[in-house]
């Protein structure tokens, strides 16, 4: 399998990880010293402990599934570095009985260390209107009509 | 020069290219086919072409010269093939009144392509608060006292 395929495979990974809430499966992704750009804060953070403790209280704040679907995944990859863009639709429904379904962009880099391919970079986010300062959580991508 | 001072010195570079307002300078850095997560809206968007309209729409956007500081800058390189992400502050008057004076998250992603390194990606991002919806214009990087 090439590096393209390996890394499209990690990160489809990842929406099955999600829907089972497999906080072990995603951490374990992470390089010790991954920098971390969230969609809600921190400005930034720093390593795979503070990413599983994400993952806990991201998972722990949704009481149904969550549902996951990538779109738009492009790779672009170099001997033992890559990273990858892309967008995904995250819905559920949380504890407090708001219900979820927002567009989010990511960006992730990689090393290829001893252990495989892990990331070193995260960045979610999603973009904000400049005049009301509001996040803008309804947005879609291009093209599609549902969700 | 080794490519981590070349991208170092390409980032850095834009610093005062903002500062000047120099459209060209900026432009020529990005590939054709670049994927654009600004931290404004849209989602998503595509091209060289939209990301010089969005600069030429940004720098028109301000009476005073804006001011660009880059911190925390760590790029990562093999063959020809590159990521960066860094913090910036962006500071300024805009036309309208508004003082901006407000920290961004940044992820870049390059290829050297035939004419040099290219922006083939570029995400730019505050985070926002969950609970209220609103981005988080007013965060600071760990350890900065002032701005």
């Amino acid at each position: 399998m090439n590096a393209v395929a390996e890394l499209t495979r990690l990160i489809e990974g990842r929406v099955a990880a999600v829907a089972a809430k497999d906080v072990d499966a995603l951490a374990t992704q992470y390089a010790e010293d991954v920098t971390l750009f969230d969609a809600v804060g921190p400005l930034a953070d720093r390593g795979a402990d503070v990413e599983r403790t994400r993952l806990e209280t991201w998972f722990g704040a949704y009481r149904t599934e969550i549902g996951l679907r990538i779109r738009d995944l492009e790779v672009t990859v170099a001997g033992p570095v890559a990273f990858a863009h892309y967008l995904f639709h995250v819905r559920g429904t949380m504890r407090d009985g708001a219900e979820v379904a927002m567009w989010v962009r990511s960006t992730v880099g990689f090393r290829k260390l001893a252990e495989g391919w892990k990331i070193v970079h995260e960045h979610s986010s999603v973009p904000f209107n400049g005049a009301t300062g509001q996040a803008l959580t309804a947005l879609r991508p291009t093209g599609t009509a549902g969700d």
